[in-house]
């Protein structure tokens, strides 16, 4: 058994379950057979067999045989971690029997499973001490099978408000002498039931946001050293919905998400990555609309804005207003309107060429981005200043450690993104800021 | 005295508040009087003499007086629960020792008033310490009167920065043996006098929003089991700004809300509770717009929404945003811009079918709705499904929770909600999920 | 030395930030020496000699000399506090030795700054056990210099997520026989190294706009009784953008906000002052547009609002939707699209009528503000009443206490705030409510 076998992963992005036993089907470990062979973007970073909610209760000691001889069998080449689900309850000694139960029954090394397994998840906990009494049971798993102590990593579901609250006790709670907390791994937001819990209601009964919640779990993840995920999106058709709600977690410091299907996988694999390209934002109506570009210029195709010249100048409507404008000044107005989302090769240049000159005793330096913008068929150049000082350059190393840290652990997904991104630009990009 | 008089309501929709004692009135105790023979949804869940704000602090004295008075009178037959809010400080003693002494007065069995009071409303209150102050007031009256020690409930008014961060405390606090603060039963928000103490202005003077007091004080009572209440809404002639407050509050599981006149009561009364009639919601530039219902269709009347027939099919214009869809794009787009809102009927329905087919081993079923949406004459059919499963019908549940507790604490409200729902609907709504 | 140096102000509008030493300059102390003569409007509440970020590592040291000779040679005349920022860092303790040693320097009497220095600012501190051990080290620079204990304030840097939960143990610790934390004066936000220790990222590199953050900094100062400041607002081109940032923060009780220029030092030391002239919004598809005043009336100049007279009335368009309506309805409508922004002179007058009324025995008085909107050239009378009672009276107090705590302790702005607003206003102002 490895000394420290949580926290291999600086950054979780996905967050995938499976049911651990189906009824009705000839195999009922089906989908979890199938889930422990992908590879490449479709598998995640931290696989889930999911023994609790996904499985049916009655399902659930099977579940456990299954997840024993899927791991056995496919585990060691299985390109994420695994860290299966087992049944919890802050309110029920039942069932927390009933996971500790489980956990020791696929902890046991006679049953070949364990050495692929890296942690397990407990969902529903309450407040800290009862995050105590899972961590004291995956103790007690750990010492019977002669495991090393800490070594098995234990992740939460944050479903509850008392759960919530606990986020911002881990810090002091996680040296204390009689447990064993250090071994949190992932702390990941359940809304369904974090929504049941709070007895929230909407009119449609769609999950409300939780900006709070989400805000809390990545802070009690920044305070403890430990990694923020978002809870399932349900709508799996929905993909511009997931991608929008990864965006807002992102902002959130919350770069994991669950996923429920391989093309979920694969969309949150690749969200926290930066673009291949660069792209135009125009702010239209406090909303933000990406241009197209074509041939080098940035066209702005809706009607929510609109440009026309006149003999003195330039006349803009937008927001209700309008407004009569000489080039400078439209130029200026247009500047404050635009955004630009850098590509992964601009931040490795920016870094670069703030890298360099540091070293040459500059301690800021200006990256520009220059397009031509079209409105309404009336073309105005732009020039975008940024400056780049020590902060600028720290705060752009979060998604470049992100792509270090997966290039590091996912050799399966290296060949995916060198057709991404080009191989020169994945070379440089695993090279800089070290 | 009954022994665990605070907690007999799960779920607490309105917090109306009543002067206890006006100036140049013939009958000063007029207010209070009338407020007492309030019933059905005109009477409110917990009703509170105010010897607080509401009273001049010249005639709190009198104040307590008319409170014995009148509650001795009209208590027995009151419909919902009574609950006096005290004086009280955390930055002043001589008010917590008025405080004190207007509790022992008014709890004095000789008066004959007590035996119809539930708790206590402490205002103004700070950190956990001073919550245990009035909790220690509270002990000594019932002691003091031969009550039940934990007898009188206890809520307060958050409406300081040192409360809101309290709200963190409670479950750990709850369970000392040295108070008796499982007394406590609502949270409620006073924004004026929070904002006051966070120094937060405006430039209209018109209140910040607060969004984190409110999911605090919502996640407080959820991890202490307590019942959160939003503060006043001051604009009483303002009933869809009352009412969309309430909305936002319920997806923050904040169910109740301060009333200050019995129509703001029948208001806050009906407001969580599911619809008689479903209705849907078309998305136009990030807001949703209820559309008209007429002859089973759904019409929008507006213009920011446009759409036209074409040879090969449809133009669509919407945010800005000019496109062209053959039919099935066009109805796919068009079920991502609905929602629907369902009816008591509809969640009934859902719940029934799902506990039906759980009892027939399945898992999960596929519940539709259906409509002819219609925009500028054109019509087009649509069909939304939603996959209810344990976990859908759980979170549903708690608005029929809440109608459940309802009926059972508020007789005086069944002719309304027969009259509201149809005594079929209602019947079906008390028994379904049990 | 005085026994209480910290707390001179209740309030503190603006934080300004000056390099303590720039390298490839004749006089590295250049920017400190300019920044030190500022006076009036281009003074800062608090001067902040930073000789953390804002000052190359390399140059540190010269820079602790530079704050010692500036602030010795210009202190006395310099009309706010100064608070100069030293390295530290929760996670390096070669960092905190270094801004032990620069503080030992900076505060000894024989250098002759000492006496003209407030306090001390810390960056990058980590959770509660961290502030206490700068504070120790301020303790022991006090005992070392022969200073008071606890006279030298401690102000901190709140840029990471164990920061941020420390402000909720603030309360609890700062009474502490162990600690002198009663030191502490200003919570300062840092979003840019928040945002990297947070792991945030956005598409365009901004920052996020942490509203958590900022509620919590609030929170926390009002419950210990501190001052609240946001971080930096990088684009100092973008006057509305940082105007608009302290409305919000306003919002939230944080009155204060970092300055990067004496430019931003003019705006931030502005803003929180209630406005010469009062002014009226109309809400226009949810964001509030200021009317152009002209001859008493108020004037609006977009499109998206259109309003139409008939014959038998009116037909307003506006949000998509086109209402007809006769002209009480149409008045009721406006009444609530508008909203009034009182001046200077409305708060005095209102106060001072309440005040008034109230000692006549009356609890309330209704204010009325009249006048006409044009929109299309219709032309609409409106008046809109507010009730002023206690609690708004308290409310509206926030402003005039701060402008009341500006105008005692900084006599350099009384001209250019008799400039203002005239000095009849000010002198109301300073008057009204003691």
């Amino acid at each position: 058994m490895s000394i420290k076998r949580h926290y291999e992963r600086e950054f979780v992005r996905t967050f995938f379950t499976s049911p651990t036993a189906v009824e009705g089907e000839d195999d009922s470990a089906k989908m979890l057979r199938s889930a422990a062979q992908l590879t490449g973007m479709q598998a995640p970073d931290v696989w889930v067999p999911d023994n609790e909610d996904a499985t049916a209760p009655s399902m659930r000691d099977e579940g456990v045989e299954n997840i024993v001889e899927v791991v056995s069998e496919y585990g060691a080449d299985f390109p994420g971690e695994i860290h299966p689900r087992i049944v919890w309850h802050r309110d029920d000694p039942a069932t927390r029997y009933q996971g500790f139960q489980h956990m020791l029954e696929i902890a046991d090394p006679a049953n070949g499973a364990i050495e692929h397994i890296d942690g397990f998840v407990v969902p529903e906990v309450g407040d800290i001490d009862d995050w105590k009494k899972a961590d004291e049971f995956i103790t007690i798993v750990e010492n019977e099978h002669g495991l090393e102590e800490g070594s098995l990593s234990m992740s939460v579901i944050v479903e509850s408000g008392a759960a919530e609250l606990a986020l911002g006790d881990l810090r002091t709670e996680m040296g204390k002498p009689a447990n064993n907390l250090e071994r949190l791994f992932l702390l990941v937001d359940g809304e369904v039931d974090y929504t049941k819990d709070m007895r929230a209601m909407t009119p449609t009964g769609e999950l409300p946001e939780w900006p709070e919640l989400r805000h809390n779990t990545s802070r009690g993840a920044s305070a403890a050293g430990l990694v923020a995920v978002d809870g399932p999106y349900d709508d799996i058709r929905d993909v511009d919905g997931y991608n929008e709600r990864m965006t807002e977690n992102q902002a959130k410091g919350m770069i994991g998400i669950w996923s429920l299907t391989p093309g979920q996988v694969v969309e949150a694999n690749k969200s926290p990555l930066p673009p291949k390209t660069g792209s135009w934002l125009l702010e239209v109506d406090d909303r933000e609309i990406e241009l197209e570009a074509a041939d080098g210029k940035q066209i702005y195709n809706g009607d929510k804005v609109r440009l026309e010249t006149t003999d003195s100048g330039y006349v803009l409507h937008t927001g209700g207003e309008t407004t009569e404008l000489d080039e400078d000044d439209l130029r200026k107005k247009l500047l404050d309107m635009t955004a630009y989302v850098p590509s992964m090769d601009d931040i490795v240049d920016s870094m670069e060429e703030f890298e360099a000159a540091k070293e040459a005793g500059k301690g800021a330096i200006a990256m520009t981005q220059s397009t031509t913008l079209v409105i309404d068929g009336v073309e105005i150049d732009i020039e975008k200043d940024r400056m780049w000082d020590e902060a600028t350059y720290q705060a752009a190393q979060t998604p470049i450690t992100l792509f270090q840290d997966v290039y590091e652990h996912r050799p399966d997904q290296h060949e995916e993104l060198a057709e991404m991104y080009g191989a020169d630009i994945v070379e440089r990009a695993t090279n800089v800021g070290n």
